[in-house]
């Protein structure tokens, strides 16, 4: 990709499910600023469907290749042939690196070209770029991934329900976050397709995935989870990829984590891992894990890094003015006389601002009484105004103490 | 960079201090893994001192420089001269980069080199790698960072403990967390300087230091942590920078979070980043976000990046072998019989195996009783030897089921 003229870049898509729809209009729609950041705009040269399109047709038309059709075969040897042809590719095929990766990195090097896969393992995590790059000289110790969002749905919902296993299942696959046969997801096979990838990447070895083993978690009963909630525990399934004994240990299981573990709070269809080196402590990202939008986003990624080779230098593509006043929710601390109709002279002030309080806690008695409340959203230029008129209250004992606060909730 | 001889690649180290000199030792350290993953070993040309060394002298002898001293006279004057000499630039300097943004990214365009500053931001956390590269083309709708480590770790601690600010604050004078003069972390100076930079990346338009309001922790009273520990609210400095209404909005001040909020569960000295999107919902980074080991790997990271060019293809640096028996520690579910010496000879099967109990409770009486318990970290072959064991004990009324733990702390 080392053409500088600005003619555009024609890439060849394998694939229209899914992903490769959201794909195919994320790119129409971020052609722009790929091409402010690349120098070159991106346009379709062709898709390949299982009813249309021709392979060698596309390949030809094609400067590089998308490849979202799933499954190992033909997407192993459309890989190949592309590469073998010249042509960089970007792929989200976990189970076609997991099975296939020493064949295809072998091509990759062969040929010259980059082959990239971000949105194979934790869609828009960027965990394939930290290990390999920023991490990429660093001797990681271990990752520890929940790098199937399904199952961490369906934990988090059994947790907090103490439904059983196969009530929330049918409840994932109502919401789509479970597929009608789970069992890739369920048996852990999934996530164990995504640990050999990581692990290799970690620890530049090759890894065998018939020797990564998995456990589900379709045998996990509703009382292990409540008796494990007294203990202070959370059940994620696992994968762990660490260095053992002068080897390496890669496995999926579920297993029980204390509270003060980053893996601890990831909770729903979410996805985090966490690379562990003496030199870096421990780092862990977190984020959808799949979603057609959030992988082809990850797909993108990858195909800007590719026609832009180095990283760019940072450009002002546009000058945004600062926006002075801006809404908040907040925390309001009043030090108020303790006598009647104190409450309802504060509400009243607040209400004239058009401020509404979300909770209120009234405490202390005599020379300690205060009024402790949480407000709604608000600008701050009006919030400032409802504490001056406060201050002027004949009640208030001290100067209104206020912080911001985040109501959004996630 | 585009010499492919393999020749050794000469950096010039300007700077000697705490990250300096850890980044020169770990340069040393991991000079055979840059030579395998850029064909290149890197040679320190010269270290540039207070009291030592001549700027002109080690830019003549240097390939690539990296800007470790801080501040920003005369560093922004070394950074514009290497770069205008043609040598690619790391640098961890975010007031350097903060004030003077525009100035250097204007040069390294000019100049056709990179500037690199992993480091400036959240030390080995990926923010800017990640903000730049994953997500050049996403349309980012807000970043929302605890960018101060030191701050976090003030605020943690009076959340715990209770204790006054002025207290924590020595504290953490003490075990390193926060410098003789703090006045820089505590006003949220710091942080700002880092927003200024994060908003400038993911919004790409220029952002004017000055422009950027903050406020600090120097006056939160414990009973504010207090009370809004009652409202399910704990506080953290955060950063924001966020488009409002056709412009931006960056600021820095003390704010509540309720409980599930991503960057609710940091806590200590670690620093943590959000980035909001709609194409992928929000992505969170954590780990530590300072330390001289860790910042310099973050700058030994862009170094790599630098010499490498595009993403290396994976390739094998070693075949680890599968290590298969691993230790763990178990969460151990036992139906037993409700009668004397049950839990003593479960015990006796346990201790046999050199298993020991961290933690157990008893539960239910007659047909339901049963032990609940958590056994510390074995070889996983033993304690399913304990299992088998404990099988044939009569008392047992059902299979035993058993569900792996982490035990480490965090």
């Amino acid at each position: 990709m080392s053409d500088e003229a600005p003619k555009p870049v024609r890439i060849g898509l394998l694939g229209r499910g899914n992903v490769g729809a959201a794909f195919a209009e994320l790119l129409s729609d971020r052609a722009g600023a790929v091409e402010a950041a690349t120098g070159r705009r991106p346009e379709l040269a062709g898709v390949l469907t299982r009813s249309e399109g021709d392979f060698s047709d596309i390949l030809a038309r094609s400067d590089l290749i998308v490849e979202l059709m799933g499954g190992t075969d033909p997407a192993r040897q459309y890989v190949l042939d592309a590469m073998r042809a010249g042509r960089p590719v970007v792929t989200a095929n976990k189970q076609l690196l997991a099975q296939h990766g020493d064949e295809l990195f072998a091509v990759a090097r062969e040929a010259g070209v980059q082959l990239r896969f971000e949105a194979a393992v934790a869609a828009v995590i960027p965990i394939i770029r930290t290990i390999q790059e920023s991490f990429g000289v660093t001797r990681i110790e271990k990752v520890v991934g929940i790098v199937n969002g399904t199952t961490n749905f369906i934990l988090s919902e059994m947790g907090a329900s103490g439904a059983a296993y196969g009530e929330v299942l049918k409840e994932a696959q109502r919401l789509g976050y479970a597929e009608a046969d789970p069992s890739d997801d369920v048996t852990g096979a999934d996530a164990a397709a995504k640990m050999a990838i990581l692990a290799r990447l970690a620890f530049h070895t090759p890894v065998d995935l018939t020797e990564v083993p998995y456990e589900g978690i379709e045998s996990i009963q509703p009382d292990d989870l409540a008796y494990a909630k007294e203990l202070g525990l959370s059940l994620k399934l696992l994968g762990v990829a660490e260095r053992r004994d002068g080897g390496i240990s890669v496995r999926v299981f579920p297993c029980f984590l204390y509270g003060g573990h980053p893996l601890a709070p990831i909770e729903g269809p979410f996805n985090a891992v966490m690379v562990e080196a003496p030199a870096i402590n421990e780092v862990t990202m977190s984020g959808p894990g799949a979603g057609g939008l959030q992988t082809a986003s990850a797909v993108l990624g990858d195909v800007v890094s590719i026609l832009a080779g180095d990283t760019p230098v940072h450009e002002t593509r546009t000058q945004l003015p600062i926006v002075a006043d801006v809404p908040s929710s907040f925390y309001l601390h009043l030090e108020v006389a303790d006598q009647p109709g104190v409450l309802a002279q504060v509400a009243t002030v607040l209400g004239d601002h058009e401020i509404s309080v979300k909770s209120v806690v009234q405490r202390g008695i005599g020379a300690d009484a205060r009024l402790v409340m949480v407000v709604h959203e608000c600008l701050e230029s009006r919030f400032a105004a409802a504490v001056r008129a406060l201050s002027e209250l004949e009640y208030l004992r001290a100067p209104a103490r206020y912080i911001h606060v985040v109501e959004e909730e996630f």
